[in-house]
């Protein structure tokens, strides 16, 4: 892997260009005075043109140095965000832009989307019992240690917020580690296998628990309290739903497609594949739980045998269809995201340290996941490196908690929501060199072993 | 061409599967409360699939008929925007929903951008003289007959009014025309050629049209009156603008590109193009023209060979690429323009009559193109057929005119905005019949010619 090596010249003189198009950008749409006189359709635009600058130009510059290019997206999108900082106004509204907020939620439904359809269910159930168990410690643990830490920090706070911030803790990103672990060719090992299962199976439970954190804060915002039998109700819901849309999905998927590869109209694939994804995440809606879900479940429930007639004709497969729609929606997300951290809350000191703590949480919270390996012999410490990053997932539950609201406050404040950022971009940054040197370490340590064996033969 | 025979029973029964279909996903909305209460999240999920529903659906019944998929879609999205007659007010909020909306008018940048991208500039020029005058002949004709109708069916209305329906009358639709001609195996003769040429060039023609009459209700509206000076310099800011366009664009693009392929983010390509697109609609509306001159614009100057260093490495072109946004987005505009038509304008004759006189008045003033076509021999009714067809271009007039307002009041009010639907799905409707009796008649008589030929030899 190639990473890390740019001369620094190179290096500075990119970020250099890369901010002057960037404000160069804003300029303009302060020059045009893209404040509230002028219409609608040039102010989502002039929104797209910036997250797309913004998303390209910051993903250029994270590959460039041997990051994921989500990271320069976010990155990115904290610059745009926070240019209000500098007394730039201007591009503030895509913070607040109706337009540009449905198309990222629609930009983080068809990436779920997608990781659903990347996810085999079963190659899942063939890594086994390693990868549920190392699943589930770093889910309790992480949840717990978050739970403590904003406990702590945020002791004014409701218990509510508590939870939520354990919450973000859980999800594994599968994307970032898959990523390195296929740039080091390593995708093919047993580590890799156990990882790449338990972040599944992360994935879901992490759904689970967000639909039960969502559904207390929602009773509490009505004034109820919990009882923990409606808590165990809305596990099973969350269960229920995953599984029975596993069960019907898998039997009923093959018949539509059947059905609309007998229809005569153009693009039917892909419109098939995207009602079924809006489908499924309108159920997840009507039973009070994200979208997300339903999208997630919908990509699981999809395979290549179901559009085969479809291929057979010489057409795209559904992968390929979605991914330029994913393309030119989800960086709007991503961008989105980091445009909604608000540099200024760090002022406080305070602030940053819960960040920092938080990180540090999140990252000793996933080394308990070493202790899930069953098998002996292998690299318990690579596993635990293997699920630190958070990436989107944990952005997505920090999306959704700075929309619900206890008391007419918002249960995520600005304050919590930059550090969840902070954590997610942290733990993503230093997977990639973390599991490198981890992997070197063990294969060093094999080799010696080797060579010992060697010797004493 | 195997149009019109399906049997009659078959017909039935799949409209009637059609109908149920839309009606049952109606009534689960109607029974889940798609109403104020639900949040929106689940609103635009309900709202995409009705719209995927209908828009396939009404696709694959006109496609079995012989007919565009487009018509279905404005049928079906006819159908359900008019459920409320019915009493069903479950998905009335698809034609006010904001991101809808959003996603509809990003779907008509696409599509006009595509549009731009398949018209070859070079070609445009080469089917020469006689294409300039056809158009100009369809634009001038068309335009003055509307505006006489509509003086004549609304004595009431401004004459802003008169001049906007009589502008709906001016642009062709280039798809339609090019897929009856493919269909039937005529796409290479003279007459194609000069069809062709002749509708991108309307569509051109049209939207300076477009852009002066809104500038002149713009003006309007603020109270002042245009004097020829100002009608003068929006022909001047139109024409400079798309011609500065292709001037500076097709310098500018490769460029652009060149840059982009050094950068090492993924899905460069399409965020380029996209934001070509996005940029040439954005300086439309800075200088007061509708976005949709701008994308298309955009379309015109990109050509493959810009995007060669891309597709050299494996990647899709920009077509490709663009393809299934476009799939996803479009039918969100075509539906949504069909659930704007108001049946019950229909309940005054008088509504019926101007539709059916504008429809008229649509067909007889492209029949004037005829007399452009200065080569001997051509079949000149053929051409003029082939330019009646009003389809997208025609609706996004209307679109327009529906959002201007002269004190207050709407410049395409709903009865006039039905209208001008209608005349767009009639002219759509009877050019694939028409134009292949007109072929065919033309033919026969070179057969006879022949025969004659043959005897008297």
């Amino acid at each position: 892997m190639k990473i890390w090596k740019i001369d620094r010249g190179t290096f500075l003189r990119l970020i250099a260009i890369c901010l002057v198009v960037l404000c160069l950008t804003c300029g303009i749409a302060y020059a045009s005075g893209g404040s509230e006189q002028s219409i609608d359709p040039s102010k989502v635009l002039l929104a797209l043109i910036i997250i797309l600058l913004a998303a390209k130009l910051g993903g250029d510059l994270m590959v460039r140095i041997g990051q994921p290019a989500v990271l320069g997206e976010l990155l990115f999108g904290i610059i745009v965000g926070n240019l209000c900082l500098c007394g730039c106004y201007s591009v503030d509204f895509i913070k607040h832009d109706v337009s540009i907020e449905a198309l990222s939620e629609l930009g983080v439904m068809l990436l779920l989307f997608q990781v659903g359809l990347e996810s085999d269910l079963g190659k899942m159930m063939k890594t086994g019992i390693s990868s549920l168990v190392v699943a589930t410690l770093g889910v309790i643990a992480p949840f717990f240690l978050g739970w403590g830490v904003a406990a702590i920090f945020l002791p004014h706070e409701s218990i509510y917020v508590h939870v939520f911030v354990g919450a973000t803790l859980c999800a594994t990103s599968v994307g970032i580690t898959a990523r390195v672990l296929m740039d080091l060719g390593r995708i093919k090992t047993p580590e890799a296998r156990i990882i790449l299962g338990a972040a599944v199976i992360d994935d879901v439970q992490g759904l689970v628990i967000l639909a039960v954190v969502t559904g207390i804060i929602g009773a509490a915002s009505t004034g109820a309290t919990m009882s923990s039998l409606s808590i165990l109700m809305i596990v099973v819901k969350a269960t229920v739903f995953l599984i029975g849309a596993i069960l019907i999905g898998t039997r009923l998927a093959p018949r539509l497609f059947k059905i609309a590869a007998r229809l005569k109209a153009a693009d039917l694939l892909l419109a098939t594949s995207l009602g079924i994804c809006f489908g499924f995440a309108y159920l997840a809606t009507i039973i009070g739980l994200a979208p997300i879900v339903g999208a997630f479940a919908a990509g699981l429930i999809l395979d290549e045998v179901h559009w085969r007639s479809f291929t057979e004709r010489g057409e795209h497969s559904v992968d390929e269809l979605v991914k330029p729609i994913a393309a030119f929606l989800v960086p709007i997300f991503f961008v989105k995201m980091g445009a909604g951290v608000d540099l200024s809350t760090f002022a406080d000191p305070k602030v940053l340290i819960f960040a920092a703590t938080l990180t540090i949480a999140a990252i000793i919270g996933k080394q308990v996941c070493g202790f899930g390996v069953l098998q002996k012999g292998l690299d318990r410490l690579s596993v635990g490196v293997g699920m630190i990053p958070r990436g989107e997932v944990g952005l997505i539950f920090a999306a959704i908690g700075s929309k619900l609201m206890i008391d007419g406050e918002k249960v995520v404040g600005n304050s919590t929501y930059s550090a969840v950022v902070i954590m997610v971009i942290v733990t993503t940054m230093i997977t990639p060199p973390l599991l490198k040197w981890s992997l070197g370490r063990n294969a060093k340590k094999k080799g010696k072993k080797d060579q010992s064996v060697v010797l004493s033969k």
